[in-house]
């Protein structure tokens, strides 16, 4: 812990560090042990197995929801023992989802490059994130933390309804604020509930502990969607990007679509409607529909939602005792929210 | 346990029952059960869950790896308490493992009705496996079985590595005798190995037991599938039906046209290679290929390959103690491979 505190103060003097930066470096012991873990068990006599999930994992992003799993249990302890296989098996779950994603939704690109399906095709997506899925769940067993694997499978499951919700409303105009609500928290922010509170328990947290961790995951996740579904449409500003429109071509009822259709004309809910699930849709009839967003203010104020439950996340922290790590899980919500300005 | 006795008399004495109904009659009481415990998981407020997951079951198949996994706690003890929990589990794996299947097959059909995916569309037919799977897992958690745990999500992790290497080995010629037994003990007889193994520990077994049935499971998934991929020929008199060569139009590198391919002239060869992966390959193709099978005994040879792992599931029961149950098992092997003919 010593050589962590004496990161993060370090870091913190860096004033170009963003949260995101700090939360690296103070979790970069643990996460060295969780990235060897990823890599061990994404091992396989099945050639196609490895070299898919490593073409995945080695893509990367951020890798937040282990990192939060590591840091929640720094929060309360340490980020060894049973956090490093609660991280890796997080991981998994995530980059099996994500396989399983892009093949619903017949997606290109991931992360900048070709899509795994692009490259091995469809089936063998389908497999290896059946093949993730089942790692994390052994991965899970090894802790012996029955608790944690009741929070995960659980999680498990409930994404995977999520996904079905979101499904079953692809390009259903009658789409609610509520439905829209019970997507994201099941489709996302489920997860980085679990990721937070399998953490907290690997960290030795008391009941009080892991349920603020909870809600601090539950808020974060929410919050941390709603500012993904902002930047599909270019972010605050409109700016348009080459990926910009892509929920809107998948027909994915988003809260900005749906806000901008409840408030729209009806000529501008047909522009909208006419883009909307279809996957030729041109950049300038995206750019109409985002002026039209614009007009209603459905991207503000979907971001204004965002930071309600950032600020939710931050309240879940501020019951338990102060410390460099606690300040840094609540700058983390800061700066998630304001990757879309 | 004396109600099962005596059912399991009774229907001894009818001669016409074979031994998967006698099974079917020993373990009634308890298959309800998870019968029940299998609708009551399959709910879910996100109305396409329950619609298809209730399809696919309700179209039932013969429920033999739960009814193993009853069967087997019932040999050591009672099918009731965890083992209710389990078969249900083992059951929502190998569905899960259908809707998959029958999306990278690009089944038209399953049990004689149109598969799920022809009804509700890939998509679906993903997500809602991956659901299945959480509840699989949920339902395992709540028995607090730590070491049953272990057992399932390592047979779900090879179970899609078999997949994988099926996949990988598509409509490859050089596919080896050994390749094939790897995949299908992956892909078919690990999870008859979980299935009998968990019923076991849940029925009280010491670690011979345990071992035993295991063996038993193992041996006879692999018999199983051995018969399966006869009968996809048209078992071993090669009877023509009208499913008759899916797995040949697939590309499915099963142990009858690997032999085939092995002893055939070059003119066989190009025979088979013609109509192996080709959708398209008529009724007159497949008989083609049949009358090949039969002329180097392929067939029959992968059948007595079946018998002598039927033996060796039959072996692995002696070492226990003698009961009805045990007999029932046997017979139940016996039985299995018999099909085929």
């Amino acid at each position: 812990m010593q050589g962590t505190v004496s990161v993060l103060t370090q870091i913190k003097e860096d004033a170009v560090a963003t949260p995101v930066d700090r939360l690296v470096a103070a979790t970069a012991p643990d996460m060295a042990r969780v990235n060897e873990l990823i890599l061990s068990r994404a091992q396989s006599h099945v050639d196609m197995v490895p070299e898919l999930a490593r073409y995945l994992i080695d893509s990367g992003g951020k890798r937040l929801r282990p990192m939060l799993t590591v840091a929640s249990a720094m929060l309360f302890g340490k980020g060894t023992g049973n956090a490093i296989n609660f991280a890796a098996a997080v991981e998994f779950m995530h980059n099996a989802t994500l396989l399983h994603d892009d093949v619903v939704d017949e997606s290109d690109m991931r992360r900048g490059k070709p899509a795994a399906r692009m490259i091995w095709g469809n089936k063998a997506s389908i497999l290896v994130g059946d093949f993730l899925l089942g790692q994390a769940f052994m991965m899970m067993v090894e802790t012996g933390d029955i608790v944690s694997l009741g929070v995960l499978s659980s999680a498990s499951a409930v994404m995977a309804e999520g996904e079905v919700l979101q499904l079953a409303k692809t390009g259903d105009v009658s789409t609610s604020p509520a439905d829209y609500s019970e997507v994201i928290r099941a489709k996302t922010a489920v997860l980085f509930e679990a990721a937070c509170q399998v953490g907290a328990i690997s960290g030795g947290a008391d009941t009080a502990g892991r349920q603020a961790l909870s809600q601090y995951g539950l808020e974060l996740g929410i919050a941390f969607q709603l500012v993904d579904d902002v930047l599909d449409y270019g972010g605050q500003a409109g700016t348009l990007g080459k990926n910009t429109g892509d929920d809107l071509r998948e027909g994915k009822m988003t809260l900005p679509v749906i806000l901008a259709l409840a408030e729209g004309t009806a000529e501008e809910r047909e522009t909208i409607t006419t883009a909307l699930g279809d996957p030729d849709a041109t950049a300038d009839q995206v750019s109409a529909v985002v002026a039209i967003m614009n007009r209603y203010r459905a991207l503000s104020r979907t971001l204004d939602q965002a930071r309600v439950h950032a600020r939710a996340a931050q309240r879940a922290l501020e019951a338990l005792p102060a410390s460099d790590m606690q300040t840094l899980l609540a700058d983390v919500v800061e700066y998630s929210v304001s990757r879309a300005y």
